[in-house]
């Protein structure tokens, strides 16, 4: 068998469309780029909060919420529930949407759950070298990963006790 | 110049991934298929909602919230303001978020939210056969397009006076 171990593309106009798209030099197959969605949570325990330490770039060993791209045939709430069984073996029963975050600049949309951990229970997951449950002045707010996991943490705070909380946005 | 027609893929796990993707025959390339964002919007001028008449498949000939998919490099509320702009002509300020719908088998997250049409001027955009202000009680409920335009139109109806009301989510 023969097969070429690199894809080559080239950004043009496909017929009827009207934004330049990346097309196969070999085949004409066109891969439409849409922006991805990241989905997580913030896990609760009492007024504990789980983070977990990354495994894995970007920003390995830096603390982060249980987070990463919705898959096909799942929704928001159930793909923010896996990444917090897959990064931290923690099951969590989502709850309220606390932030929808953009970054249109990488092409990703960010939505953060409430979400409560019943049971003290979790684990170090294949991406993830430490999981952890925090305090509120326990948060290592100088090793966050990312702009969004500090975003969704304030949002969870903010919205402690109150029952309509829109959502936050940037 | 030699160019095939058909792109043809064959569903299999690539190295290094847990997931069965559609990879290539050809030349090995992995079309990473992620949930798409499609961002609409709810475009009201004084107590008159902005609605639209399909052109196109699916669901040509019914009416519809200004939206489509979120494009590469724009937040969601842009997003939602040039869809509005290309489907119906009109200039909108995007307001705060209404609903969050999650339709897993189609593998779409839909985004909808308020907006303010200032002026009544409108246009005929090419994907759209009509536009037309309707009063609430005069959106023809029987001829809409998709059920998200539905859950949107009530969750903008039932957010009217609140300032905190949570988006809806399905």
């Amino acid at each position: 068998m023969v097969r070429m171990t690199t894809t080559r593309f080239t950004r043009r106009v496909p017929e009827g469309d009207s934004r330049e798209r990346s097309v196969c030099d070999t085949c004409g197959f066109v891969d439409y780029e849409n922006p991805r969605v990241v989905v997580g949570c913030v896990p609760v325990h009492g007024d504990r909060i789980l983070l977990c330490r990354r495994a894995i770039e970007p920003r390995s060993g830096f603390w982060t919420l249980p987070a990463g791209f919705l898959e096909m045939g799942e929704s928001t709430a159930d793909g923010a529930a896996r990444e917090a069984l897959e990064e931290a073996l923690a099951e969590v029963a989502i709850g309220p949407l606390l932030a929808v975050y953009n970054v249109p600049r990488i092409g990703q949309v960010h939505l953060f759950y409430a979400a409560d951990l019943p049971r003290p229970e979790f684990g170090v997951g294949e991406e993830t070298l430490e999981v952890g449950l925090f305090a509120w002045d326990e948060i290592p707010w100088g090793e966050l990963a990312f702009p969004s996991v500090e975003w969704a943490l304030q949002a969870w705070h903010d919205r402690r006790g109150r029952a309509d909380y829109p959502p936050r946005c940037n």
